[in-house]
């Protein structure tokens, strides 16, 4: 029999699942509103009925193996429990593996996104062949999902990988965690948006100001050349790029490969990154770092799913 | 047959060597010059010599398992040869593990000092029974050697744990290293003592200014009320604070040891690092990291030598 997995990306509004053969293409993809709302058995049963559809679109010589399911926030991939993950009240504390296991008869997975993610692109993407990656997430937040020998470093609580909060300046701005100046203050979707409002009004540009701005039309508006909102995205690629050169440091990693909404900007963010890291690091270690984008998108959280599932050492 | 151990911290001016019993103390020490001009043969020889002595005074039930050996500067654990250390040019390229194991008929470990002096610490001395220590050394630069699960983590090419180059202020001093405001400008022993000539020198105390002042002798002055070393040392602590807080954030590990030269300035140092590792981390973060003071001192690299070579797993 053919292994086939199924890797789910349960996300704050949407989940999407995808049926993965075993050249780890993703062959169906399907999408269904999250409404965490309705509560942990209702996504459970939403996911479990898709999940029975795909089984009857497989050849006959195939069976699903497993299922690895991730969602955002705090998430024991050991117990297979869900935590307090924000906008999704639903799903606290829901013990999510074993309902899904349970429904589906199947083995299943499950952990944090990102680090999903990270598995997805550096087994399948981005990653491959490589010793260790740095998988980094810039979005509503900046985070990063370590991968060392095949597997992801937790560290002492599984709270590795905080790079948000680094500290870039230190008499920076005051971010919500209580410090000054972290990463997250220059390179996260809100914190563009924020920065790009604030040099608007400061030239004048009342307009502009006045429209709702996020990460991402921060991004359009740099690619339509707009210079203020080029100058925000470069400052945020220069304080990912001092990041991205601790970390090179302390971890002696040398692959970094950018996903999330913000890294959608692409080398509007990722070129001034790249400059930064030679500059702010031992040139041996600046000269050996490279910083990719990511290569599987969307996708890279389901087949790391696929992964967890079906090829994860037990 | 009790089983003993001999470890041996080879310096660049001196070589401590102590014999380690089972229950983990150092019951002989032994110091001899380095002198590796000499050449690689003569320090074996040294060595050997001693070690042969140490042999005589071995009660009779009792063998010597192995000996570890560490040395400053880069050294390849896997083939237990030399680098290339500044300031010993007679070791350079220097087989020393198989030129010691030949001349001994022992298994020998090599290994890097802040590696041995971490992995003894953790054994032995603040780190016992934690799951995870950094291990940093703040003395002529500022170094880190990381224990996961009892073994160094050692990135891809055994260069993790450089912290000395994380960036505290983009635009602070231009560091030897090519980058700027890193963590070494602030903490080092060098850079103490050039901030606090600086200092002097602004204030107009030429008479203290033209003293050559070193990292101790700031340590010193600190002692004594010296307002100005007083100072100096409290931003140095507060730039290994924010530097252990980055570190901390990205590993996810909780307790720092501080070792090193400059860290027998004790809470001199300490106590403004732990304050800013506060103010600059996740408060959840913060409140968990400990930083403490090296408890074994100048034993640690022998310690971890003796665990290196009879204790550590193949």
């Amino acid at each position: 029999m053919e292994e086939w997995a199924v890797g789910v990306d349960l996300g704050r509004t949407k989940i999407a699942l995808g049926l993965i053969d075993p050249q780890k293409r993703i062959v169906r993809h399907r999408r269904l509103p999250t409404n965490a709302d309705a509560g942990a058995q209702s996504v459970v049963e939403r996911i479990a009925q898709s999940v029975d559809e795909l089984r009857h679109e497989l050849p006959a010589t195939a069976r699903i193996c497993g299922l690895g399911i991730c969602t955002p926030g705090p998430v024991d991939h050991e117990t297979g429990v869900v935590g307090e993950v924000h906008e999704m009240r639903g799903l606290h504390h829901a013990p999510l593996r074993a309902m899904l296991a349970d429904r589906l008869g199947l083995p299943v997975s499950l952990d944090h996104d990102a680090k999903a993610a990270a598995l997805g692109e550096y087994h399948y993407g981005a990653g491959r062949g490589e010793p260790a990656m740095v998988y980094v997430v810039v979005g509503t937040g900046v985070g990063a999902a370590i991968v060392v020998d095949g597997q992801v470093y937790r560290g002492v609580r599984n709270t590795a990988g905080e790079i948000g909060h680094i500290t870039l300046n230190r008499d920076g701005a005051l971010c919500p965690c209580g410090s000054r100046g972290c990463v997250e203050t220059y390179t996260s979707g809100p914190w563009l948006a924020r920065r790009y409002q604030h040099r608007c009004e400061r030239a004048g540009i009342v307009e502009t100001a006045t429209a709702p701005a996020t990460g991402e039309s921060v991004t359009a508006r740099a690619r339509q050349g707009d210079p203020i909102a080029l100058q925000v995205l470069y400052e945020a690629g220069q304080a990912l790029g001092v990041a991205v050169a601790s970390v090179a440091m302390i971890l002696d990693i040398e692959l970094f490969v950018v996903g999330g909404s913000v890294a959608k900007a692409g080398d509007l963010l990722l070129a001034p990154a790249r400059r930064t890291l030679l500059e702010y690091s031992y040139r041996s270690v600046g000269t050996r770092v490279r910083i990719l984008a990511s290569e599987m998108g969307e996708d890279a959280p389901i087949l790391g799913c696929g992964w967890m599932a079906c090829e994860r050492r037990p």
